[in-house]
């Protein structure tokens, strides 16, 4: 864990401690009277984004990062808030101009509205965005049963392959640097989800800390353990191109983070309902794995059932 | 204007195009239809707070500010959130603590819960504000009739004068410089009123840039002029002390900012309520001057009904 982590952990404990605090526990914010949801989160660069060489990039991946915890709890998100920090030269006339233009691409792809926010200036490039969505319910976090299949959206991986990519680590073909680059920056957010995840999603999260952490966030209250099908987990035709071709080990990279896919886990008897939604809806939901009782161990095993061993065992760690 | 102040104006007309945003020229954002009132602001440490010696004044400086846009707009704040930018040192767990016991105090004083937020590593300090509160309506700007009132709750000043002497620009007693920088910390908002400005208000704002600059945002969109009292702007007896024994001139000295009272206009019939309420609600409510055709020319004039020529132009124009 960073150590600014237990900073961000202490902060929330203290604000857990106050006598508010619905359920700061979950990743937004939901007021059932009023049917309010709120998610806000800040995003700074170098952190959260690699560098604001491509603005027109980064607003989007912000926006869908923010709006995905709203997604993942089966909330239509409605308003958004940008407060953004930084400098003239971040904020050159020409930025803002490719900001605004990408603004209004998230706006009418998600159906979402600019309604406020702040700007001041800062050497700190940062942004927070508030994210508000009504609904008379959400799906909430530590709610799987024992023996709940465990689901994943869309395909894992690429977003990580782009930072890679971005980062220099990893050198492609023009055409799959692009792709990654973009999936990097442009998520793949399942808004088509929010209207039928609670069919059969008995809880959930958005994948943004990496496949493994966000699966031990989303349980971490209960006393339940895992298992999943290393096999089973869903790529991309490029990334499995790229993962034979280099020989890489598909563990490594499909837990990253900044999928925001989202990961739920569901009745085995809600395994028809979820074939026939996914077909229709023409969303890729793939099972992956199943929630066990605690005196089975958490394990995750190959096609042919050899548990495997992780680099990063801090992954099952501390949440 | 600050040049970093074009770009933040940049940035507000970037989001009034979108096709989205409903009263950006508003401090809050209102959806009739889901009651729904919210404010987004960020806070930086040397901009808006002059340092962060005393984590738990700041805070309640930065909460007092953020809720003050609600209140003025007749909207009581319900939920807060706390996005918060700093690094190790400045939330150290001393520094940490205090913050808790400060935010207790104010949820306690003002009736509000946090209810989430984000914490990131930053070497600049700053807190992005999140408030929200429900409403059937909320006063507008730009709503002011000719020949209304124009009223101001509280005193002004304090909060300035507290700013110079934490700059050392002014040296005052123990005693007077603990309430001043008090008045600054901890301005003294008026939640008592958002339950009865409706009643006679026209059109109302918060005084956050100074009674001056918030008058003209008041009625920016109105082709309307002003006539002010010097006189009669209210001042606490304290900076009434403060400006006799230094023979500081009172127009210098009341419209800089901080204050967080309301300011509102209202016709001249409501007069005997508007007493009446200040009265039953124990909040001075104080009438400064009246609105007027923009044939008048705006103006400030002294007791002996002489106009009042001021060093800082600048607050009257490009409103």
């Amino acid at each position: 864990m960073h150590e600014f982590e237990l900073i961000k952990d202490y902060f929330q404990k203290l604000s857990i401690k106050l006598p508010s605090a619905l359920n700061l526990n979950d990743d937004v914010f939901f007021d059932k009277k009023n049917k309010l949801v709120v998610s806000v989160d800040t995003y700074t660069e170098g952190n959260h984004f690699i560098d604001f060489k491509k603005p027109e990039l980064v607003i989007k991946k912000i926006i869908r990062s923010s709006i995905s915890d709203l997604i993942c709890k089966a909330v239509k998100p409605k308003y958004y808030f940008i407060s953004a920090s930084g400098n003239k030269k971040k904020f050159s006339k020409s930025n803002l101009s490719k900001i605004s233009k990408s603004l209004n691409q998230e706006q009418n792809k998600y159906k979402i509205s600019l309604s406020g926010g702040d700007t001041v200036f800062s050497n700190k490039l940062s942004f927070t965005i508030t994210s508000i969505g009504f609904a008379n319910d959400i799906i909430y976090r530590n709610k799987a049963k024992i023996n709940d299949d465990i689901y994943v959206s869309g395909n894992l991986g690429d977003s990580y392959l782009g930072l890679l990519v971005l980062k220099k680590k990893l050198k492609l073909n023009h055409q799959l640097t692009k792709y990654f680059i973009n999936q990097y920056f442009m998520p793949n957010i399942q808004l088509k989800l929010t209207d039928q995840i609670k069919k059969f999603a008995n809880t959930s999260i958005d994948i943004s800390d990496g496949l493994l952490a966000d699966l031990n966030k989303m349980i971490n209250n209960q006393k339940l353990s895992y298992k999943l099908f290393l096999d089973d987990i869903p790529v991309s035709n490029n990334l499995k191109k790229v993962l034979d071709h280099k020989k890489l080990s598909k563990i490594n990279y499909v837990s990253n983070g900044d999928d925001y896919q989202v990961l739920f886990s569901a009745s085995t008897n809600k395994r028809r309902i979820i074939k026939k939604i996914a077909s229709n809806c023409r969303v890729k939901l793939t099972k992956i794995g199943s929630i066990q009782s605690q005196d089975k161990k958490t394990s995750i095993v190959d096609g042919k059932n050899v548990q495997i061993s992780l680099k990063n065992k801090g992954y099952f760690h501390n949440f």
